[in-house]
């Protein structure tokens, strides 16, 4: 009897917005793993697994990677299905490398399957495209939660070259919008805020690379849910945006500002 | 009576690989018009819809993109529900902006549904996770089809400093990883070639920058489809890939060269 680890992409939040493999998963797990922002909803998805919390936010008290890898090894030893819930995608920004590494390192059988990203998603859902025909052609995805995680990127990528996308970034804007001004970006360079995309409390602050660092925040740490996207796409976005969520807007639909 | 639009993306090719919310788009669609690539098993998922390619594949007669959004207006306008499918995500180089912003200034209701990019799912589903931590924090997605689209980014991004997905390149991919090395990236640099993942000929090329240029390609075009990954991340795949993917393959599994 030998059990078996997915490691399974849970996207931006909403539960319609797992892939079907996702659900399924879930849905026939005894065990899922699941990340501090992980929402009841997705949960509910998994009716007769045990959910254990293994969430890391930053600042906070944490569980130690090596124990999640203990926690997946020993409950797929024993027979179990484990489904390793990752907010967005497993391979992005997730750890799920090391993860698959421990896996595969323990002979353990495992599978990945992918989540909607939020440094595509999150945009998206805003109604903001990372690429568009003649505006940009290619995307850069960095974290923002440090400057030695973002600076080879932000030092070298041309103003203007490419949309940015920067993902736990939202605590230290200002820092990450002086640098980028600093390193030739104009002050006039749209840029969007996409916070809690794909969830009942979305919310999309468009303004300027120079603004950024008033757009709303909040104070809980670095690792606050919000994407920033940088680049002329985000003009594209704003009449797409408008049009999806119009003024007033609906109850419990996304406001912009 | 008015109609809808639903802009789907339909991820890699596995139709498990939907989201739930775009299987369910399907499922209840009057009109679906697809891409090229999309798969049979895929459009099964809408039994009661009229399917209709509306696919361009490079260096082919192909709708013109105004016939495609006259399409979805109309349709729309019929009171139908309609369901705009693309490869990939919407919004990652398939001209989904261009799509919204019709749909917005004909003033037809419409939303996104955001879809696995193969820029981050390929590579996933291939064992290569595009960041690890100590390895890469970041990532840039480039089109590899026409220089005029990748020079600006991977001109400037500095050799090794982030992850480089370049996707609709295979045919390019020696005028690429010329260029690349000429910028400075070392000739050793791991490299892999993700072809149809997420599907049942799914195969996984992993070498390095200097031998990409032997990597399978096929003939048939600019956009065969398929994701070039190159950086250090291929290395750390390539146990995660073993793992998945033992030799000998089992029937219909992924091959790994």
């Amino acid at each position: 009897m030998s059990g078996f680890v997915s490691l399974v992409g849970a996207g931006p939040g909403d539960p319609e917005l797992l892939t079907v493999k996702a659900a399924r998963r879930l849905a026939e797990a005894d065990l899922v793993l699941y990340d501090a922002l992980t929402s009841e909803e997705v949960l509910d998805l998994a009716p007769t697994a045990r959910c254990v919390s293994v969430g890391k936010r930053a600042g906070r008290p944490s569980i130690a990677q090596e124990t999640i890898h203990g926690l997946m090894i020993r409950a797929a030893r024993r027979g179990q299905r484990v489904v390793r819930l990752k907010s967005g995608d497993p391979f992005v920004l997730g750890r799920g490398g090391e993860e698959a590494l421990a896996l595969a390192a323990a002979g353990v059988a495992f599978e990945v399957v992918p989540g909607l990203t939020t440094a595509v998603s999150a945009p998206g859902l805003s109604g903001i495209p990372v690429t568009h025909r003649g505006v940009a052609s290619g995307f850069a995805v960095v974290s923002g939660h440090a400057d030695s995680a973002c600076r080879p990127i932000l030092d070298a990528l041309p103003p203007g070259s490419a949309t940015l996308v920067i993902l736990m970034g939202i605590a230290r804007r200002k820092a990450l919008s002086d640098l980028l001004i600093t390193r030739g970006w104009s002050r006039a360079t749209p840029a969007a805020v996409c916070r809690a995309a794909g969830t009942a409390h979305a919310h999309t602050w468009i303004g300027t690379l120079d603004a950024l660092s008033a757009a709303p925040g909040d104070t809980d740490g670095d690792d606050a849910p919000g994407t920033i996207v940088v680049g002329d796409v985000v003009s594209i976005g704003a009449s797409i945006v408008a049009a999806l969520f119009p003024r007033p807007a609906a109850p419990a639909a996304s406001r912009v500002d």
